[in-house]
């Protein structure tokens, strides 16, 4: 999986900087993508998933070049489905970190439907009143964030990359409140309430894409959603 | 390093949401931070960083709960005490993605320098001018991003999560151009460019933080600025 350190040491030169190749034989994004999808191709020679679920498991990979990923990659069996019905109808999206919400492209969301500007992603983590329930309260900011988004969250997707606490919310939410997302993305990452946050929410009746155990993250969320906007393109040439 | 789902899944009763508990008694974000760090502590016995450098280790193994990256990690000499001198004087924080510059906290920074706000780091990425040029001569936008930032790298700190072009594009600069960043924080991950624009950085006399291989990402390039004036921090108060 890695190039040894000595082979690539002998071959760099420091009179001539290897960007000077690239000048001279430009490789465009798509190329580079295409490059990276096959190497990993390459790498996972074998998988349980169904191909559209593959078109998101290996972005996925893309995103982070960690192959102990593909173990841990759950969908529900409506999750595909659900997800991409909801981003064709133009479908609000909740993220709980500004960095997801940085990285959502707006324009592959328009590749899907028209009408979506990146007001259609919404994270409420920094919201002034937000940081003063959870001061007052002595909860975190992220669950008051969840709470701001109640009327979005029935039939938005919800996208977490990082609070836990912010998926067990919606978790409750589903569960006590009837709220019903068109799908979750879960995938916070860390060592505290992560796992059994994750668990909870594949044990409800919810369409969801999650990554078990500690593993997940801000870039991984985004390389679902901009996957799925690709299986809807995908769909619609179809 | 798992819970077994199993374990997991005979714990969880849907008609009491796991967030009560949570309600009840509530964690301070300072206390998960070191409930985290303890159970990295744990799970990585022996290594050979300084004190200072586990400080950056330790958030990225945080940030990502990737384990594998403890073998991948490299500093130069010089990096920690030039990265965070640069930061007591308040330098510029030149970011190859929107991502990174979103994730990195403005508070975090004005903990060091008073002076510190969200403009002092910059992405050009997205500027309207940089994606023209890119356009009109047919390579990486990343590129231009980085011409476009050269006063403000020289003294400043580069940090790099996504792009390897644009790292290789600053290790043209200086080489050729003589710019002196600060500090560079290494570390576009993935399949192409990736690992040779890592070796050719680590092979300049610059000061540098670095994650070998195909690894990295705009969160683990967030946690080291972190780290970084966590350890400024500290060194204050010593």
């Amino acid at each position: 999986m890695t190039i040894s350190p000595d082979k690539i040491n002998k071959s760099i030169d420091n009179t001539r900087p290897l960007i000077h190749s690239l000048y001279e034989n430009p490789i465009k994004p798509e190329e580079i993508e295409a490059k990276s999808f096959e190497a990993i191709d390459k790498e996972v020679e074998t998988h349980d998933f169904t191909a559209e679920q593959w078109i998101v498991v290996r972005r996925m990979l893309h995103t982070t070049a960690n192959f102990a990923l593909v173990d841990k990659i759950r969908f529900s069996d409506d999750a595909i489905d659900s997800a991409v019905s909801a981003l064709e109808r133009g479908c609000a999206i909740f993220t709980d970190s500004n960095m997801i919400r940085t990285g959502i492209s707006a324009a592959r969301l328009r590749a899907v439907h028209a009408g979506y500007s990146k007001d259609d992603i919404v994270c409420h983590v920094a919201d002034r009143d937000v940081a003063g329930e959870s001061k007052s309260n002595g909860l975190p900011r992220s669950i008051y964030a969840v709470r701001k988004a109640r009327e979005m969250l029935n039939g938005g997707i919800a996208v977490f990359g990082n609070a836990p606490t912010a998926l067990m919310e919606l978790s409750r939410m589903i569960v006590e409140d009837g709220i019903k997302p068109a799908a979750v993305i879960a995938m916070p990452v860390g060592f505290v309430h992560v796992v059994e946050s994750k668990e909870e929410l594949m044990s409800l009746p919810v369409p969801y894409i999650a990554v078990t155990g500690r593993l997940g993250g801000s870039p991984l969320a985004v390389s679902v959603i901009h996957s799925l906007c690709a299986i809807a393109v995908e769909r619609k040439s179809a």
